[in-house]
């Protein structure tokens, strides 16, 4: 537990692509099973990495204006047409690529993830504050069985994290202070442009987030007003704070 | 069963306020009790009548201009010391004024609503699009045990509905086409903007929504896609098309 106990927040609003589900694990597999149905060895960790590299790139371009508004799944698509030469795939046809584009919707979750966000439910307001778009958010939780009370989108905001308009607007739509949500990441980039907008913070380790050689990120002592090793001891945390 | 059968929507989005929750049984109860306990004798059900007969002219208010936007828990709230004098209640402070206010984030579903909606969740995925806050459509999902898949506000557009903002940004956010979007609602009058727009219908019966002296509004045979007695009845006709 922190060493300093900050009094509870009334919401909990979470980073999802790697926080909530294992976009590792659901690219991976759907790309490997489309690579064998066309006969190609594909290292399926690395081409799951590589989409996912091409993302906070995608996203700095629209947040500078170079880009115009786009969604997460243009962004990806995009990133997906850049990508699929170099790892053999660039025989994917349109309909191929528009349904593993969609891959994103279908992420499973970690396994610790909805049994901690059902107790969780139990205390506070939990919902999604994430880049991924709200139709997206709203299939990958049906899919995934995430029982959300609500879904935000930083589609909502026309902005993305780490934009302060997201984090203030998370707020500002479920009626809080900033300093009565906590942003629940595994990233502490994320949880940084979280706090500095008056945000509480937890870190989720997540240490298979890239696979196999995932490097956990660096993050000083006492950094978060919560640290966690999955979301069964965040709840633990909370219930006990 | 009605006699075109269309082809079923992907999406449902529900009106919330007297089609999903019986608000005047809420706001009543909570009023009478309030009532009784500076020992006035209030007519609670011509006080709920009242406070949501304002509802309406206020939104006005907002779509035409001539108040900026105002959320409805603002615009609750003015309406209600507005009509506190002529109820015997304007010796009711500022915390009780402000708890009765939010009487509304606590309305209790009708008993058909919550079976109905898991039934239809199964099958579609199913939303509010109410002119209700965010905040106040996740607090009452939350204490109703709504289980949406999402939750959409007219909040989210800066507009009120009847605007085509809020049917057209519904479907935008769920990244379908109006055509595939239903509005489920008992008010013809969202249902007939709604179909303006290009989104299907469906006008669910609610006998009791002003209380006891409810009339059922009129219409005419054919009107809308479908039409239900509940929500029970709407599962029915939507999983057998």
């Amino acid at each position: 537990m922190s060493p300093h106990k900050p009094h509870p927040p009334k919401a909990l609003a979470f980073d999802v692509f790697g926080t909530v589900v294992d976009w590792h694990r659901g690219v991976a597999t759907e790309a490997a099973s489309l690579a064998a149905r066309h006969g190609v060895a594909l290292d399926a960790s690395a081409f799951a990495n590589d989409w996912r590299a091409g993302y906070p790139v995608a996203m700095d371009r629209v947040r500078r204006g170079e880009l115009p508004w786009t969604h997460i799944d243009g962004l990806h698509r995009m990133i997906l047409d850049g990508i699929v030469g170099r790892h053999g795939l660039d025989m994917l046809d349109e309909s191929e690529r528009s349904h593993l584009n969609r891959a994103w919707h279908r992420l499973p979750a970690w396994p610790d993830t909805v049994g901690g966000l059902l107790r969780l439910k139990r205390h506070f307001t939990i919902t999604t504050l994430s880049n991924g778009n709200f139709s997206l958010l709203t299939e990958m939780a049906k899919n995934a069985g995430l029982p959300w009370d609500c879904v935000v989108s930083a589609e909502l905001f026309g902005h993305y994290k780490p934009d302060p308009e997201t984090y203030l607007g998370c707020a500002r739509l479920l009626d809080v202070a900033p300093g009565d949500l906590m942003l629940v990441a595994c990233h502490p980039s994320d949880l940084r442009a979280a706090r500095s907008n008056g945000l509480r913070t937890a870190y989720v380790k997540r240490p298979k987030e890239n696979g196999p050689g995932t490097r956990l990120p660096e993050v000083a002592e006492g950094e978060f007003d919560w640290v966690a090793e999955d979301f069964g001891h965040l709840a633990d945390l909370m219930e006990n704070p």
